[in-house]
């Protein structure tokens, strides 16, 4: 493969995350290119292909793995897909950037890092919570010491739900909205503490709207306690109305910070007559609305795969890797066995035999 | 007594609280006055009465008691000494107005309400938040159906530490954050979503800031299921620098609304000079400050006076009541046992023999 | 009349204005009651003495007059009328309190004041901004030193056009948006500096929105020069969507100042059902709004007639008197000669002969 | 020269707008690079060249120019330098880019435009409020139809006076904060309402805080009537504490919106201990601030200097051209004029013999 020169891609999927790929990369254009698109459903890479200019399209993605010149692929497929398709590429010799959340179970995250680790390529963990600008900016101050020690970090993420419908199928998705969204705080707290042990999970979690829709839950709130005297509490919802809402806060013994990525941005605006597009999962554009403006940059999706690609380079070292979604999953399974039993779960926490983190919800282990 | 005219008022206390209420029935005047203050510490009650021009004062509050038109007496001194002074005002048969919480515990809430009801006097319970203005917008709007169904309220309240030193130690506060603004959080979240059965309590937490002033948590975390399928999340702290936090967040599936009393009211303000008053705890009034207009109003409290001797004339039914004290003392054992166990705890909870509910959290009973 | 015992008030109409003024003495009842009210329209004062039970109802505000114990009577009738009325409710030697803009022309000024003056009663103004207690705490900041020397205030008030037809017809209020509502500013930004000589006028115009309802202007802009070498800015609008806004900025050498009455007090609500009331002049409760809470007081007209009725009894002097309205009515005519002229006009300004202010727009006087 | 490969660009100074540039071709590195800058003060163009890797560094640069490599140069330095280094340029065959405002003089203005013509290079306008991202949105929202016809524009920009010595200094400046800040008002309003006709202005300003240091005016109101019936409101200060403050608001008959770039972005952030960086000119970093998060990104500096190198390779047009920097310049004479005569002045207007704007607030043209 080549050593300099500009990345070459191949994304996997089609869809709302392989959209996002394809314009990050088009953002900050200087160190990758996207070259290959691969999804199973006739029309869908090549719509994609057709919009971003990508010169090839196909339909399986072991058909893409064979061009020799791609170097890094980008996996956008529903969860239960993610391990089998980290490994075919990484078999293939190419570098993997792989969606949160990383897997199913922790056997599927071991084998998956094992994998990458044997073959020589990059398992990157596509948390870009970690590459947002504004939250970046929360951690450089708790770095300078603006808030002395931090004791609380704080995350949430809501909207009034997925866009996909694989997400209502807990079969495909291994859960809910903790699954899909609770994976992004988990990632968030541990990596802005600085990574330390988790000590213990507890999770509140239930389907308060949308009971006809899935079995998955609809609302979390979740504690961790960290070794280092710190804790994390994170809320996600699918049954927010009004649009989405990212929010962090941070409380020291010195200090406090806040951040809003929605409403704490926006031109608050109302418009009579609609206009082209408010934010992700907006209602709608009439009345008041809170319309971003550079949506992507702002959740630091270009800078995310900016890295990676540089990181592939060997320019840079990878900030969000395997390990970290490992450390993730093994929450998200605390985390469901703790709603199923009421109890925090203390870390490690390892049963064998789960196919999907929600069982232990409903069926915890003794 | 007298069956019309203003309500004749004896004040418990001459400190922070105690202030809040004399100030309050000078707000709104038409229904009540102050006509005495009783204080032990030599002075302190004779500065109050000078300030609100009361006209007669007393160290002992027993005195107080014996003045026969005195109809209604207000307590704001430490924890412990509620119950006691609430049988004794009641037996000198005067209507009892006790801040919160209501007492240490189960078995005083108990005695509290028997006397009372034997007597034939009033125990309001002074809860303001059923009053502050801002939150009463949104339960109208709740029960205007603006919402539907609510699955989610949060109540937080935080500062970075009590004005009084007895709060520091426990036992004469009988615990710390939870203890002291928790049980503002508790009573709110039921009291909003219409007083549901109470199902369970999760509590997280620690003394993260104050260890080397206080054995009481600085810091709590609370999640309450109602049997109605809502949760509440309360929040609490004496480590949030930066000056006071006073939010609630309700959620339904049709919708969304948010509130904070202080930043959400505040004029933002920077001075180079500093000014008078920005609001209650504020660190300085210096560089950018959140003043706040008319803060007893904000909050409710004269509105909530107001109520109170309204239902002495028997002009209305009291809306917080020792029932309702005695509900969030409930709930103060859950969380304290909760969070020494890091289980859920069901209600009814009713352990024999604790002489303060923070004792739950170190050694709970089994 | 009575030296003590609560004010007894007359109201003239019966519309929007009527109905805050009766619902104001309602909200702090202990120094006024509303004992009759008048409307020439057959009805509408029923209807409003019925929401307020108050217990005398008149077609004919002359017969009201005749009533002995009524000793304060309030106008909320169109600009054009208040002239006549007041001196006919001084004539009956009852204390006036005239809603905003005093009148239509200088000479009616010096007649009301004149005639009040001969009578004995009190000519009190009803400028509400001088009560808000938001806007208060602003003034207090700077009088306690905050800012330094102030040298621009700004105030800016926009709807998207009144609730009346009458205010349409500028034969019957005089002008448009900047005589309705920029008399507010003018009052605010004089009253806030402490009253201090008005040295000059600009004011830029235009009829952008409302042209096939009005030939009064729909959009103002403001400036006024003080003698005290600060400036005032004043913005008013019958063209904006999205409800109403009502704010203020405060700059000093020493720091600044911002507080906005609506999303600054506001919860911020989604709904996607609906719900009773959120302020004056929202379109809809649906989608994001800004419910108020507390309207009327958070305005300060309670406030504003509680101090009206202290007057009467002595117990407080007036702090917004006849001389108030007509310093805004002469800054009003300025400011209408100003937009014709396209320059900056001279106080004081006096032109003989004017019927309404809008006149000196199209047909400057030279 | 080139005409692939990235633009080779030099810089004229060294202080904070070179900084900016410097830092702005490295955030945005795919389509130019710095390879050289000029400052006549020792030292200073090499420290800039050290912080951003700069290969060549100058004295003089009319050396700079000798470069056949370099293919554009942007001027940082001092108004009254603008005109003879933009000729300079032109005259060694490189394209321009200028800082604002363009010039001193409407023919200093022709000069330069007419020289860029005649060499054939183009002349660049830096007004980095046409890419700011979140004004571009507005303005999208705008061209969308979400507002329907816009009759009012504001926007304004403050903070407690800049950051060099040669601001307060009008034979260096060519005037205060409206020439300083005013031009950015003035150009963004004329952009944002698409370039329609000026008709006239209305300028009010004065020395209110910092007559101590300067003849300049420190505090400035525009108005600016529009041809297509819109008007532009202005306002500019060196007088306002607390930090800085960049603002617009747009009012249409169907809708607002409305944007603010400092507080609007930031993270609320209380510190005792203070941090690395807060935003440019804040007054400290403990207490409460307002850090900004990639601030160059966000005023639009990275993205207007990759526009500009995109210009110089043909793939994009100039949205800011020396054409523009002349309607601003004739705005900022008509404002001065306008100040000194208390009249809205029409254009155009070209009073001949002008040497600096601020001359005609003093002694305004007859």
């Amino acid at each position: 493969m080549a050593t300099q020169g500009r990345v070459k891609v191949g994304i996997i999927g089609s869809q709302f995350e392989a959209d996002i790929h394809a314009a990050s990369f088009q953002i900050m254009p200087d160190e990758a290119e996207v070259v290959a698109v691969a999804s199973p459903t006739p029309g869908h890479a090549k719509a994609l292909a057709e919009r971003y200019k990508i010169p090839r399209v196909f339909t399986d993605y072991r058909q893409m793995l064979e061009e020799n010149d791609i170097e890094m692929v980008t996996i956008t497929a529903p969860n239960a897909l993610h391990c089998q398709m980290t490994v075919d590429i990484a078999n293939a010799g190419k570098h993997v950037v792989c969606e949160k959340p990383l897997c199913m179970t922790l056997e599927e995250a071991d084998l998956m890092i094992e994998t990458c680790r044997r073959k020589g390529v990059l398992l990157m963990y596509a948390e870009e919570l970690y590459f947002t600008p504004k939250y970046v900016k929360a951690k450089e101050m708790v770095d300078q010491g603006a808030f002395g020690r931090v004791y609380l970090v704080k995350q949430s993420e809501k909207h009034f739900g997925p866009h996909a419908e694989w997400f209502w199928d807990v079969s495909k998705s291994g859960g809910g909205v903790f699954m899909d969204m609770g994976c992004h705080g988990i990632a968030f707290c541990w990596w802005f503490l600085g990574r330390p042990e988790i000590k213990n999970v507890y999770c509140q979690m239930g389907t308060y709207v949308h009971g006809d829709r899935t079995k998955g839950e609809d609302n979390s709130v979740c504690i961790i306690e960290f070794a280092n005297d710190a804790i994390g509490l994170i809320e996600d919802s699918w049954a927010r109305r009004g649009g989405m809402e990212d929010r962090i806060e941070v409380y020291g013994e010195g200090g406090v910070t806040h951040a809003d990525l929605h409403m704490g941005n926006a031109l608050p605006t109302y418009s009579e007559y609609g206009y082209g597009y408010a934010v992700e999962k907006a209602p709608t554009t009439k009345g008041w609305t809170w319309p971003v403006f550079e949506e992507l940059w702002n959740y630091g999706f270009p800078q995310e795969m900016h890295h990676f690609a540089r990181c592939v380079r060997g320019k840079e070292e990878p900030q969000a890797t395997g390990e970290d979604g490992r450390v993730v999953q093994q929450v998200l399974y605390a985390g469901y066995q703790s709603a199923g039993t009421g109890r925090k779960i203390a870390l490690p926490f390892k049963p064998q035999g789960v196919k999907a983190p929600i069982e232990l919800w409903q069926n915890p282990r003794t």
